[in-house]
């Protein structure tokens, strides 16, 4: 399948079979293609939390408005990003980046400085808001990679973020939960929204083009 | 390639080739597996412009810190998300889908009241903030695309979002940017990036596994 028919074949599943799980290595190249998403500067400011603990997922389908799909899927997605920008982690990014590529560069030093300065001045939620966007690109790779796994994949914003960092101690860690995305198998006769069309506006009203 | 080939391939492209144009059909390829990505409730409550005039290009770069790829690629991507969720706008989601798949339904309905409500209740700021979010879905959809294209694409949030604003008149369409990306060729031998290995965190400082 080329990316265009992956991305017509997924839809946000409704209704998963609850005893189909998918296989760990599809998990894992799910996982990796996230991994290697781009970010802003690189930082990746965000985690994945892989929940398969079905007692977890449990209590968190409860701040989920039941979405059944958090618990028939084998595997529970869950985008944290960082709650700020702090010079400890964008110190810890370059200085990674600086020991893997074995060399320091002083562009890139002048750089990290200009970043350690831009994210200081700026508040604690513009910077989560930031992160938060960098998450989402992750969501959009993840959501490629199951559909090349032929696995589906459900991206979820109606929870209670503060209810699932409590649920999974992310507030500690300097995290706030961003997306769910439960990963399962559609289950298509019991899927209200397995027939119908996906929609999307027409090209003519989500491109304009300036030539 | 697999999706993790063509994240592997893929990078932030410092310097593009000036004189290599990307042809439209791949062009028409990005922008479509874009309208695909998924976005919350199905609103996609962003758009592209799509820039190849060289003097609008010109004009953006200056406000953009030169980044060069903005001219030396053939076509830049502008993704402006929805400065505010309106009724107009639900409505006209919803109503394309009901003319889409012909028929109406209450439940759908109750869905669509349920979201005037809560996009009405918050204010411009976060539902701005909101629409952005879902823009990066489709950054991160647009960045696979490309790759599969073996085109490269320079995701940017290094320029100044009101002058860009001004520049393509996107105020008055309600709309605010929020990313750039150039699409062109890499020109390896002069681009400083492209000889230097991919920086990531390891799996095991990126994924928590909750079983």
């Amino acid at each position: 399948m080329t990316l265009i028919e992956k991305l017509q074949w997924r839809y946000a599943t409704k209704k998963m079979h609850p005893t189909q799980a998918v296989p760990e290595e599809k998990v894992e190249r799910i996982l990796e293609a996230t991994r290697l998403a781009a970010t802003s500067s690189g930082l990746q400011p965000y985690e994945l939390i892989v929940v398969k603990n079905a007692a977890i997922r449990e209590k968190i389908k409860a701040i989920a408005n039941g979405q059944s799909q958090i618990t028939d899927g084998s595997h529970l997605l869950v985008f944290a990003a960082w709650d700020n920008y702090t010079a400890e982690r964008i110190n810890m990014m370059f200085d990674l980046t600086n020991s893997e590529r074995n060399f320091t560069n002083e562009g890139w030093e002048n750089y990290r400085k200009m970043l350690l300065k831009a994210y200081s001045a700026r508040d604690a939620e513009v910077n989560f808001n930031h992160a938060a966007r960098q998450a989402y690109i992750g969501v959009g790779t993840a959501l490629i990679a199951a559909a090349e796994e032929a696995v589906d994949a459900t991206p979820m914003e109606g929870f209670d973020p503060k209810a699932l960092d409590d649920i999974l101690g992310l507030k500690e860690r300097g995290l706030r939960s961003v997306v769910l995305m439960p990963l399962g198998y559609r289950d298509a006769a019991n899927d209200w929204l397995a027939p119908l069309k996906k929609i999307r506006r027409t090209t003519m009203n989500f491109v304009t083009r300036i030539d």
